[in-house]
C-alpha cells in the first residue's frame, strides 16, 4: 500500500498555481493514466487549460468553481463542492476557480488520451 | 463537463456499506478504468476485500483508516486523512474503517487490471 497526497508531494510553481505531477512517485508506471495534485491558492484561479487528454478533476479538499469559457452561449460558472468530479471532454476549455478567500483548494487531477475509432475496446 | 459526486448518484447497499458504481453514468464507457464511490456509516468499516486489480483509494470526505490484515508482521492501520489517496496491489487484502463516528466516509474507488508481462505498454 502506498499512500499518497498533496501535503507531502513535490509541488512545483506553475503559473499562478502549484502542481505535484505524479511522475515523481515510483508507483506511477503502474497506472493506466497521468496524474497530478493541483493546488490553487485562496482567491486563486487557474489559467485557461486545453489539452488532447480527457480529464478527471477531483476536488479532495477545498471548493471550486469550474468554468468553460467556450461555452456558447456561456453558461458560466459550476459550482464543485468538495467531494465533486468533474469530467472534461478532450479539447474543452477550462479555468478552475477556488471558492474560498481563506483555504487552499486541492484537486487531483487524472487524466488520459482518449482511444480513437476503430482501436480495439479496453478489455 | 460531467458533474459526478456521491450526493447525487444511485447507491445501493452492499454488505455494510453505500456502492455507487460508475457504471450508471453515460460517460463510463470514455474510462480507462472502473469506478465507483464507497459511503461508509460513521463508526461503521468495510468488509475485508481482495481483488485481482490494483486500485486507488481517494478519500473525497471525511477521515479513514486503511487496514492490510495481510501484512506480517501486522502493520496495523494507517491513518488517511481527507484528500489521501491509497494505492492497493494487485491482490492486497484491505479494510476501510471509518474514523469519525458522527460523519459519513466518502471514497472514489478507481481500479483496474494491471498489465501482465509480455504486454504491450502503454502509450
Amino acid at each position: 500500500m502506498e499512500k499518497l497526497n498533496a501535503t507531502t508531494a513535490r509541488l512545483t510553481a506553475e503559473s499562478q498555481i502549484q502542481i505535484g505531477r505524479w511522475t515523481q512517485y515510483a508507483i506511477n508506471e503502474q497506472l493506466p493514466f497521468n496524474a497530478m495534485w493541483c493546488v490553487i491558492p485562496p482567491g486563486g484561479s487557474s489559467l485557461r487549460d486545453c489539452h488532447d487528454e480527457v480529464e478527471l478533476a477531483v476536488v479532495v479538499d477545498g471548493a471550486a468553481d469550474f468554468e468553460t469559457p467556450d461555452d456558447a452561449p456561456a453558461t458560466g460558472r459550476t459550482e464543485a463542492a468538495q467531494g465533486t468530479a468533474m469530467l472534461l471532454s478532450s479539447n474543452e476549455a477550462h479555468v478552475v476557480h477556488n471558492r474560498s478567500a481563506t483555504e487552499p483548494l486541492v484537486l487531483l487531477s487524472v487524466y488520459w488520451l482518449p482511444r480513437t475509432a476503430g482501436t480495439e475496446p479496453r478489455p
